[in-house]
């Protein structure tokens, strides 16, 4: 094969979710099309990485100064919610469950990947507590061992014990059949049963 | 969210066997990345979109003026394999059964999509065939309507008596299962039943 249709083969199959075998099609099928989408897309992927960047305040990925959650006059203040990436937020929005205000970390703390507290964007919470009058923070985590170990880290950092601390909680989803439930999972029910 | 990164993820979630939830994923892991890997992707796709093209004899995507498929002249004349793109012309080198030289067409003819023979790479079949003397053309287009409308149409568009025309032998796959297959490919696999 043409070794810069290698290289950039491999390039994508290092995207999350994407294989070797998806991504040769990816490839090969932008290469292929003849209405240009192969360029159309590397330029706004360029476009994007050359302005593109995190809210200076929440962490949520922006081409302004400030993102428009932060902007956004009609949502709540008073409630912050921490969740990982853009996406956890996206998710969240979707469902309409939340009107606080958010703050991305950009990752979770991990020995096994290297990255430490200064990798993240942990340092501006405490920044924002005051500021911005917060009196709960909720934790909106990977429910993962480093979505458990950041949120500590976190909680241990601040050390103000006048601001609540809450996380989502952990159980049987919606529609959840016991049979395919992991044991870890029905722990965490079973300790945090409701009282009906 | 941002209206750029809204139009990268649509972009993203146009390329084959990528969702909306995977581009999203793809998206911000990459304009999240410190490390410049969206711009190094953006740029590599860059250059290949307007370096790569197809091979002027055989139609495999390539950098320069004749594919290393064409130019490799330890591989044996007479035999022409028609396939559909390039990924199948990967495939077959993969498995090694095939020595002889290969014609891409870069799609199949059809109907739903207003693919016709004009934008195929199929008028340059003709030409090949007293050039480098071929004896054989193997079909080893898709099992499908398309695929066996388009190998219709260059047998009838070639008209030439003294060429051997084939294609891949269709019927149940090493390891498949009679369970799992298809009604179609059963009514094969009995009609071209091999005596013992």
């Amino acid at each position: 094969m043409n070794i810069k249709i290698e290289k950039l083969i491999k390039q994508f199959a290092k995207l999350p979710r994407v294989g070797t075998r998806a991504a040769s099609r990816i490839v090969i099928g932008l290469l292929q099309d003849k209405t240009g989408r192969a360029e159309a897309l590397a330029n706004a992927l360029l476009d994007a990485a050359q302005t593109i960047h995190p809210c200076s305040t929440c962490g949520v990925l922006t081409d302004g100064e400030i993102c428009e959650y932060c902007m956004d006059s009609v949502r709540q203040n008073g409630q912050l919610c921490i969740v990982r990436d853009l996406s956890d937020v996206l998710v969240l929005e979707k469902s309409g469950v939340f009107h606080g205000r958010y703050h991305v970390l950009g990752g979770n703390l991990s020995g096994v990947d290297g990255i430490t507290p200064d990798d993240l964007n942990i340092a501006n919470i405490a920044k924002r507590l005051d500021k911005e009058n917060i009196r709960e923070i909720i934790f909106a985590l990977p429910n993962t061992v480093e979505g458990k170990t950041t949120q500590q880290y976190i909680i241990s950092s601040i050390g103000n014990s006048s601001i609540e601390f809450s996380e989502l909680a952990s159980g049987v989803p919606l529609g959840g059949d016991l049979d395919y439930i992991d044991d870890g999972t029905l722990t965490l029910a079973f300790g945090g049963r409701k009282k009906l």
